[in-house]
């Protein structure tokens, strides 16, 4: 029988219980020396350090995994067994689309469905906690992290968080070795980076903080997320890792948290550059007294916090608790009676990129692309000619950043898409140009395989660096030699169709206004070139809603539809021409706003009724419509909902989603849509940041996107 | 003997109380039914409004304002005389440089001597309140008001809110009729304006607020200034106008201002808009309640204050305090005795555009030019032949926004000012283009005048409308034709120094890669053309220093200097390639740094050294060094100090100015420079918000701008 984390505690030396404190990465578990080079042989880690470490980062495949927890118990002195985290973000070998993709698809059991088949591939290959998921609300397109985010929207961000707590952890995650246990970062706020600039100052009111960027990291917490990551931002002028208000007073207070919370990479020895703490010491200081239990990759607290107890600087009742947390994790987690817990290399040989696993993927990535214009060109004609030009039209550069395990060998490439489709005689590929550089010969070449071609399918985008950690531009068109090779293209004046492969919204001036047809396929995963050619020839249909808006141009960032009204809005019925919050130059609306996207076929909606103009706490609002499929395909729709506080305590967005419903329709079918809309969904933060609804005036908004919606009024008694 | 304001405030009907909350415009005085037009007829002014009402805004000239204050005084029953307010922003009729402009001199004195001009100018015309001075800090060049404030260093502003607020009112308001009342504005944080679209939300923690943006409000308070008005934003979430936290909490308690606090433009009504009041009475309901005295131009505390203090809504206290308010700064500015205060038409017809004002003007003009680039083409030499192009080679629009009253007629153009400086046959002036649009006729004799000439001076910018309030641009490069321009004369292989007339910092690119020299003289007033002629002959050395950081591109805004370091900063001796804060595509630094700015002689900083590298708050920090010109033309450099505190309570700049001293030497000459810093200029807000300095590591830059610094470490001690 194991003793119980607490009785383990009072074994442990006090070196021991720091080591729990310390997270390192795999070369430091696989004994071969080489392989620690660069910053991590200056960390200074001895064996001893090794012995007593409490978890592992990027460690995976089950043989690995096992033969390190089995030399792992056979030196540490209580046979306490490691935790294995891992950043399995969009899929661990079968890789899914990027989280923003997945968040465009609307799509909440295939989402849980992507994280499930993640965190299986995952635990055979003996990994115990993913670093999953991120939630962090974003707003600015110049971030490289806004593809691992769903979006700006906090209501989607929340269901997201939700879904794929739910995939990674299952209902029984102590029992399960299928599943893993779920991280959620990047608490809090790190969307919010200035300028877009990876890793830089956050600075919001608590009023934002908690409105926008808050509710998915409590979804993921309510949904019974088990740890916490935090950001490498500051909040409130106090870096997140050392940030006391945070940890102790919001999470661990206010929302009851009391699973294990642990630092991004360096996170911690960051708070000297970020100039709050002075030195290491200091560091660990602050860290651990805001909260933080495990150091991901530095070593403030296994080199310094014996000391800082000794000298009864740290109370070692601090060390205790975080200590305690992670061996609770790992009795949950069920390490004590299972060390190795789900890794087995026959299983994970069976499961990785399976069939099945692909299939889930593919379907996902036909959910996720988002059908951005379409002037009937699509879907395409099995008998055309099609010239498939540019940089992504043979390339395996599909899968997006976070994508570690996968391979970009085995991703179907578009032209490997496309070509299942149709005889060869009928498809040309060819590059046009790379992605940032381009030769004359390539131009060439496309322009000749263009000339013989009856239609141009285009494939363009960022390459993955340009977008994920640290991958922030200032520019956010696609590079210039590209929109250039559609320029050129353009002068054949065939029809054209551009497919879209990137991270972020992309100013789109050059290609929207170019091409006939466009399809934002995102970094699509595995299945990427197969569910692009299914669209494009019509055996899917797009079904894919933008969940970020895309900017007319980087010099309208921010641009959100959840913003402020302003007192002097532009269109105002009584607006001056002059003296209202407008740019001179350019719309204040995005290019592309959120909820958008096309299909092939036509929906119409009818007027929506209300059962009754006022609701109250006891009576919900009920709204009904009907949405008839005007076309002559099948397809489906995105019915959304969104509300607007006429005149609340504090100013509230011109639009709040808070309902959306598909609805599949055969040509000429209609369904009734009914939406309720509870009080509950009314509150927000007050003046005094009490959580209430105001009775009054209100809007609804019913429409496909949300800038094309009908409005409805209703008031809300006491 | 007059009554005092209490006395006169038991004597007034409820209905006159309200009256003297109201401010209106001008032509509602002025008995002429026909210029009352648009929205103003629509307001449902009544005469009985009018002579009830207590202050104008916009009415100026002396005999105007006499016979206008004569009418009040014979139909308002108390005989309670009009204040008359005005916006006298940059001068009154003689228009001094835009504050960015007079921020850019670094020159305390001449800004305080410009705001005394332009209030001797106003004044004697019958003003008795200016809406100024501007210090909102700014950040955002998308922002067209970024021209009326005077950068982004808290320091500076708070520097130059105390010395315009000294030039416009002097040391004895209440005797000096020749200095007007100030009023400082937008309280608070317009500044922040997100997406630099005007009158967009704002927000910020409240840390920020304190430490950037509220200094110079508070400056210019703490220097006496009489009325402060509200801000057009969100603080928080609540509009500023109806921000009782802000106004009462803040203003009114922490800070005891005790003066006349006004709303902006029809800020009360906007409310509404804004979504925190559902209509006119609880717009008026709200601001009342959160300290707005003035209501401006729009008509909610005029039409239901009376019914809302009728029915209790509203306890006439409040109103009464308002109207106290105001009737004592009428009694402080003498109006009872003299209603007509300064107000003298022959004195008026002196003083504006006098040449002892001009003079002032082109004085300031000169200190306000920031040459950003030289090489070796300045100073023009009067033997060569000069071809001046561009839209404002000959052009009065060069008074920038907010300069009503100034005469574009009367401005000296850059033609003039050059002309009067070289023979005639030497300079040929041509168009080139316009702002925004060219002709090929334009552009063929632009290059033929080019051809013939030995150098070209190209006179480019903005239009004033393309800054100031609503004046915001999204791009904000110079207009493209203006960028073909100097593509096209670029080819002529001839020097080529580029004169920039605008109201916001720009990306340079296209500009300062092709210019030869590029003298930034945004908008500089009357004697504009005058001052830079000055400038391009080398009759006056160029000594301006930009107080707004100038972007790399509008993709990396915001940048301003005085930043904070992250968690990963680039450049750190231990940074990583990839996973540092940075864009993958620009620098982080700006084009042109804060502080920058360069003459036509070069000089050389000894080492600095401090008496002790230790202080306390009993001994402040020595540091002296040694300025030297090294070239062969008499110049004056400004020396500048920051300091940085190397590990806070909260994160610290990287670089905060503290003091600078400015030195004018001969060729060859030497001065010593010495500092003084003490404690207090070390505090800043903690995390709990007390405001304190800590003890231990800084640094102490000292350099020409805040890039080319040289740094010392010192110690704060208990």
């Amino acid at each position: 029988m194991m003793k119980q984390p607490a009785e383990l505690l009072q074994l442990m030396t006090l070196e021991e219980k720091i080591g729990q404190l310390l997270q390192l990465a795999a070369p430091f578990f696989q004994g071969a020396d080489g392989q620690i080079t660069g910053p991590m042989a200056e960390m200074g880690i001895t064996e001893e350090t090794v012995r007593n470490t409490g978890s592992v980062l990027g460690l995976t495949g089950a043989e690995d995994v096992i033969n390190v927890q089995k030399q792992h118990l056979a030196t540490n002195r209580l046979g306490i067994p490691l935790l294995i985290m891992a950043d399995i973000v969009h899929g661990y070998k079968t890789i899914f689309p990027v989280p923003l993709a997945i968040g465009c698809s609307w799509d909440l059991e295939l989402a849980e469905q992507s994280a499930e088949i993640a965190a299986k591939e995952a635990a055979a290959a003996g990994v115990h906690v993913t670093f999953a998921p991120m939630v962090d609300l974003v707003r600015d397109p110049r971030w490289g992290r806004v593809m691992e985010s769903t979006g700006e929207d906090p209501y989607l961000n929340s269901e997201f968080a939700r879904a794929f707590v739910r995939g990674f952890q299952g209902k029984d995650l102590v029992n399960d070795v299928s599943r893993v246990a779920a991280c959620v970062k990047h608490f809090a706020a790190y969307g919010a980076a200035e300028g877009g600039r990876d890793y830089n100052t956050v600075d919001l009111s608590e009023r934002q903080l908690r409105e926008f960027y808050l509710p998915s990291y409590k979804a993921a917490l309510d949904e019974g997320c088990e740890m916490v990551m935090t950001a490498f931002n500051t909040v409130d002028g106090i870096p997140a890792t050392g940030n006391k208000w945070l940890m102790r007073d919001l999470l661990r207070g206010e929302w009851s948290f009391d699973g294990v919370m642990i630092s991004d990479w360096g996170a911690v020895k960051e708070l000297i550059p970020h100039g709050v703490a002075a030195n290491e010491a200091e560091a660990a200081i602050k860290a651990i007294r805001a909260g933080v239990d495990i150091e991901m990759m530095t070593t403030c607290y296994s080199d310094h916090l014996q000391k800082l107890v000794e000298s009864k600087e740290i109370d070692e009742a601090l060390i205790d608790e975080a200590v305690l947390r992670i061996l609770e994790l790992k009795q949950k987690l069920g390490l004590f009676e299972q060390p190795y817990r789900g890794a087995n290399a026959q299983l994970e040989q069976e499961l990785v990129s399976s069939e099945a696993h692909r299939n889930a993927s593919r379907e996902l990535a036909l959910k996720s692309c988002v059908l951005l214009k379409n002037d009937s060109v699509l879907p395409l004609n099995r008998e055309q000619k099609i010239a498939l030009i540019g940089p992504f039209a043979a390339n395996g550069d599909i899968l997006g950043p976070w994508s570690w395990l996968g391979s970009k060998d085995e991703a179907v490439q578009l032209a490997a898409g496309i070509g299942s489709k149709i005889d060869a005689s009928l498809l040309s590929v060819t590059e046009g140009c790379g992605i940032e550089t381009a030769t004359e010969e390539q131009l060439k070449a496309a322009i000749a395989a263009a000339s013989e071609a009856d239609v141009l399918v285009l494939a363009l985008g960022e390459h993955s660096d340009m977008s994920g950690e640290a991958g922030s531009r200032s520019n956010i068109q696609l590079p210039q030699v590209q929109l250039e090779l559609i320029s050129k293209l353009k002068q054949l004046g065939k029809p054209m169709v551009a497919v879209l492969f990137n991270g972020r919204p992309l100013d789109l001036h050059g290609v929207i206004d170019q091409a006939d047809a466009v399809l934002e396929a995102w970094f699509p995963g595995t299945e990427g070139g197969a569910a692009i050619a299914e669209l494009l020839f019509g055996e899917s249909e797009p079904t894919g809603r933008l969940t970020m808006s895309f900017p007319y141009s980087v010099g309208q960032i921010p641009v959100y539809y959840n913003r402020f009204n302003t007192g002097r809005p532009q269109g105002a019925p009584d607006a001056q021409v002059r003296y209202v919050s407008q740019y001179l130059d350019i719309p204040n609306e995005p290019l592309l706003p959120f909820g958008y996207g096309l299909g092939y076929t036509t929906f119409k909606y009818s007027e929506a009724v209300m059962a009754a103009d006022t609701m109250s706490a006891s009576e919900p609002l009920q709204v009904n419509l009907t949405v008839t499929n005007t076309g002559t395909r099948a397809g489906e729709d995105i019915v959304q909902l969104y509300v607007r506080d006429m005149a609340g305590d504090v100013v509230r967005p011109l639009q709040e989603l808070k309902a959306f419903k598909k609805v599949m329709l055969q040509p000429g079918e209609s369904k009734e849509i009914s939406f309720t809309l509870e009080e509950q969904q009314l509150r927000y933060y007050h003046a005094d940041l009490t959580f209430a609804s105001d009775p009054g005036e209100f809007e609804l908004y019913i429409g496909p996107n949300s800038r094309d919606v009908s409005a409805l009024k209703f008031k809300l008694s006491k």
